[in-house]
């Protein structure tokens, strides 16, 4: 019987993890064996130069996560490389399976995150992060996008929130829309038409990245006539939102509409006494390693509180 | 004309500073010049040894918040050595005034933090983090303070809370309350008289801390019988509260009963559009480096989104 289960191993789950260490509940973190299509350690490691997590100037994304984890290890946190399949809260302890084995614990800390949808267009893979990005706000800043023509991908809010901050950086933002209509709110519409920097392209379809080293261009096909042709880009932002990795929990715990776990506002429990979400799969608006890691180490210090008060 | 001005300079400071300036608002930072009688950089700047801040195995936190400050300026942020003295918040451009100048911004987050309350006892400022601390979370993990008999001075739910977490390390831990009876919960004196590591000491009045080097003992005073003793203890944890660092405000933000800046939960947004409240200043459950630098964050990017659809 386990004290405390961590279930993901982003910024959320090794903060959680190293404060729970401390605090001597013994925990055991499963990081997660390409869990989500994303390797252990979360989006970070999927990311290069990291200018925004306080008191690292700049570091690699998947250093910084190195480093956590050997942090989390240091402190006494104990970490499986399995991802888990199920869980049952129904009652307490509760249940976790992860391969074959079942496991127990008296507190549970979700942190398993949410992963940015991609269109897995050709060139994809081979330049990702290497002028593609899913975050505007992680990466637009870097110098690698100053004063470049920059594609987002996408016609709702985010993407238009995404293409306004980009265009503080970009000599012009193209804003491609499947459709003849953004789906953004009026207001966020209206953001985008005024905004002399950005550029709507109704009607397109992404078809193909260009570029050897980085991306240079970006194949389109319009979607009316079919007909295909090349935009020069510096660099490409997907803004078709985040899935987040909370269908493993079949249903048990209460999600938005969006599939994010609800969690009680300016804390990280769930519905279920005992059970705590932190990290980006329950927060839809910040999304930073800096407040996915602020709320780890609030689930720790709740789960710490939790099972100081209930004693089985 | 700011358009952000961001008054204290820890880690909720300097985060949002590091934000904001990313995102090109060339925020003007007010660190503080001692200000609430701690250098700027914050609380973590009177500490020794971070264990907790993820990404650091180790770090000491006057380093840790020297880092962040260059960070900061690396960034583009602006920092004055001044402490803001006054702010009119009652309309937008908010005024704040430093030293004898006065200064306009569209925004402003307020992170000045809160000052956990001393004793000024004799051999206080010598041993300070030397055995001494206010923070049991923080520092009672440290190697220092383990199979150590501690004593805790405080009377209300912090002071068993503390207690409580640092019976993890201690071989015994003396709750040294003023008066004869517990100001805490009916439901957390339960907890600390079930605690056969707990021994409460009622009508108990610390006088002077003992030590050369570290903390070795302390004398205290019996406060119905005025009989001096000694006790020989390995460390000392104040526990008797914050002063959350709102004077300056004048009463122009809604506080809670204790002083914190109200936020609406899960959010840094104050009663007031435009101004926002991030770290200690606002939080007084968790009020770790971490959450701090979670809710600088925060902050940055509800200034950021405030500040780009209000344009004047």
């Amino acid at each position: 019987m386990e004290n405390l289960i961590i279930i993901g191993s982003g910024p959320a789950g090794h903060t959680a993890a190293i404060y729970a260490a401390r605090a001597k509940l013994n925990p055991l973190m499963f990081e997660g064996a390409f869990a989500a299509g994303v390797a252990a350690g979360g989006q970070l490691t999927t990311t290069t130069e990291v200018e925004n997590f306080p008191g690292f100037l700049s570091i690699q994304g998947p250093v910084l996560m190195d480093q956590m984890r050997r942090q989390s290890l240091h402190c006494g946190a104990r970490i499986l490389t399995e991802t888990v399949d199920k869980v049952d809260v129904s009652q307490r302890p509760f249940k976790v399976w992860a391969g074959a084995q079942e496991y127990q614990a008296r507190a549970l800390i979700i942190a398993t995150g949410a992963t940015a949808k991609r269109m897995n267009l050709p060139g994809e893979d081979r330049l990702w992060q290497k002028g593609i990005s899913a975050c505007a706000v992680c990466d637009g800043g870097l110098p690698f996008f100053r004063n470049k023509v920059l594609a987002v991908v996408g016609g709702g809010d985010s993407a238009v929130e995404e293409s306004t901050y980009l265009t503080k950086f970009a000599s012009k933002v193209l804003m491609l829309v499947r459709r003849d209509v953004l789906r953004a709110s009026k207001v966020m519409q209206e953001r985008a038409q005024n905004n002399p920097k950005i550029e709507i392209m109704f009607n397109t379809l992404p078809v193909e990245i260009l570029g050897e080293k980085s991306v240079s261009g970006l194949k389109i096909k319009n979607a009316m006539t079919k007909a295909e042709s090349t935009l020069d880009i510096g660099g490409l932002f997907y803004a078709i939102g985040h899935l987040p990795n909370t269908s493993f929990l079949g249903g048990q715990l209460a999600l938005d509409e969006a599939g994010y776990i609800k969690t009680q506002p300016g804390t990280t429990q769930t519905n279920v006494e005992g059970v705590f979400a932190a990290g980006d799969v329950q927060d839809k608006r910040y999304r930073q390693a800096v407040t996915s890691a602020g709320t780890g180490c609030m689930a720790a210090l709740e789960a710490e509180h939790f099972l100081s008060t209930h004693s089985h």
